[in-house]
């Protein structure tokens, strides 16, 4: 196992971007039955792991997510997804905690994944690349989180597919997880979210430049359809009242009469446009199939035989948090995987956070949602005995 | 004007396939500003015009609709979308209505749409095809109406964008609109809306065989775009709890085991595959465009300055409908319009149907909302001095 600095802009905060590769010593086997020897895993960290390795947090990030957390974006320069709450003194306080998060198995941030060379061929791995599971993601998490040489995580958290991967480590690695906050999430792929991928994954392969998934190899792209398939996307990220909020029907350069075409006539349109077009130039296209192809085979209730079975004998604190007026992922999934914990005793709380931002709340500045968090990791610091906020993550 | 059957297998019911051409004596004259000498419709007629030509219904048909409502589809070879609902002593009795249901301006199925010939050029419209509203397709039906002599219409009804006609209708032409059903619609296309149609749009426009519109010139089509741009969309005429109750996470083929591929492992998928392949078979691309972009341009609040001012002095009779589980065209939507009718002092009643089955229970067997239409429609026959059910719409 070897750690080398990703190539990209330096983070200021993590000059490092880290890689090691695993399963040189044991094979990686995947879900689908495939064993892999050499998986490159892309992971940045935040803060210092204490001297009983107690501190540390793993952070899952979602379907389009990365390991920037709290840095620069390599590609769009654009800051972490949790930039604000990562630092010194904040939510998830570098003084106190070792923060981790890896880019998943499948990923296009420096992971192994569609996109890398496979070294059987020398090639982009492409279609060839193994159907993977959120299982599989874990797993391949797991084996960095050996390699950091910390037996039990503090806490393992993250939102929409990150949140299913929390759920995944809490069912098959309970005694890893002290505790857990699955966000915006559910135990299993519903119907209609298996739709909205499938959509997804149709535009991209409608895309002649596609290629049978080949085209890097005619240094080309599926730039049009993955485009369209995150148009599609991101209207599920977000809720009406937020779309009507931000962009109502006003016309685009706050026109006051229509140009009567198919240009972007409403403000609307040239946002999702914009975010189509954005998204090629940062993700893989064949990523994207097979991330949100691992997303549909997430179902802890179908492995586990029922989602209380999941969750039997579990020592981990749960915290759950839903937001009201995530579509996607609704509530009710969440109620579903408070009420499995229930059933087991588990240590759970929950609550569903009041917002009209739809599923990308958990994303965006939303102070209740803070506080929970803020809540719940105090409260568990204290019962697992970390020393108090201002100690500088030293061990009493 | 000249009538003459439309080519194409013949209807039991009414055999022929009626067209008018409209507009030599007095051009129309679209929003858009472009004047059209000669529009063609296409339309069905059920049942019999009474004497004093009182007994007349104009159903509307929605987006991907057509004037096939109780006939088999020339294409498809499918009952009429409404088919259930026509007949002698059904609710739209034939013995006692004359039913008119004609192709919308831009449609594919007969009227004068970007499929149809540009008589400037010989060729296709394609994307020469002026941009139309849902006000100019209202225009076209009353020109049709007049075409059949009819002053007022006993009834206008329809669903989603036939609902929007409805509305257009009783703004614009109130005095011609004894009583209205609009149903699972709204009168305005939100900004969730919006965004969707500009999903199917740009699904469309990515394939590269749409061709800048003139696919027909190529004997070619975009399939591909348009099966995305039809999947997208389905996905929004039903519900979560209709795909789940219909599909859940079934697999294909009712195995019990994961394929780990792209192929279609869960019904879900198969299923919306087969939606955009089918649709495409049946329904022109460029229409698609046209249509929904005339859905997106519907305002009437902005039209008239408010949506009560719509609606400001009508006498006719409204009935309002919506779905409890339609998330397109939410009861929220049909409530503003109540209220807006409300504020003017109109006739209305507003029902909310329960129902599970999403934006398509309209088309659905809905026994309660079937009810509601008969109830509505004989108090309103009443009013309107038709002679009651069973006695084969002689005026007494």
């Amino acid at each position: 196992m070897t750690d080398a600095p990703l190539p990209g802009p330096a983070s200021l905060r993590n000059p490092l971007g880290l890689t090691v590769e695993l399963g040189r010593d044991t094979p990686i086997r995947l879900d689908c039955g495939v064993e892999m020897d050499s998986v490159t895993v892309a992971y940045q960290t935040y803060g210092t792991l204490n001297a009983d390795r107690s501190n540390a947090i793993l952070l899952c990030h979602a379907l389009t997510g990365d390991q920037y957390v709290a840095d620069p974006h390599p590609i769009t320069g654009k800051p972490g997804w949790w930039n604000d709450l990562v630092g010194p003194g904040r939510l998830f306080d570098t003084d106190r905690y070792f923060l981790i998060c890896s880019n998943v198995l499948g990923g296009c941030m420096g992971t192994t994944g569609p996109k890398e060379v496979n070294p059987a061929t020398g090639k982009p791995w492409g279609q060839d690349f193994p159907i993977i599971t959120i299982g599989d993601m874990v797993q391949v998490q797991a084996r960095l989180v050996d390699h950091l040489g910390i037996d039990q995580m503090f806490a393992v958290i993250g939102g929409s597919m990150g949140g299913m991967q929390v759920l995944e480590w809490c069912a098959s690695r309970p005694e890893r997880v002290f505790a857990a906050i699955p966000i915006a999430t559910a135990a299993r792929h519903s119907a209609q979210n298996i739709a909205f991928n499938e959509v997804g994954r149709q535009a991209v392969i409608a895309d002649p430049e596609w290629r049978e998934g080949r085209y890097m190899d005619h240094g080309t792209k599926p730039r049009r359809g993955l485009a369209v398939a995150r148009m599609a996307a991101h209207i599920t990220y977000l809720s009406e009242p937020a779309l009507h909020r931000k962009f109502g029907r006003n016309l685009q350069g706050d026109r006051d009469a229509f140009e009567y075409g198919f240009g972007a006539e409403f403000q609307v349109e040239s946002y999702l446009r914009h975010q189509g077009s954005t998204f090629v130039d940062r993700f893989d296209a064949n990523s994207y199939l097979y991330i949100t192809r691992a997303m549909d085979y997430f179902d802890l209730a179908a492995e586990h035989g029922s989602l209380a079975n999941a969750f039997k004998g579990t020592k981990t604190r749960f915290c759950v948090v839903s937001f009201s007026s995530d579509w996607l992922f609704p509530t009710v999934e969440s109620r579903a995987v408070v009420h499995a914990l229930n059933a087991v005793a588990a240590n759970v709380s929950f609550v569903e956070i009041q917002s009209d931002k739809g599923h990308d709340a958990f994303l965006l500045d939303e102070p209740e949602f803070h506080a929970t968090l803020s809540g719940f990791l105090e409260a568990a610091a204290v019962r697992r005995g970390l020393p108090p906020a201002g100690s500088k993550g030293e061990t009493p």
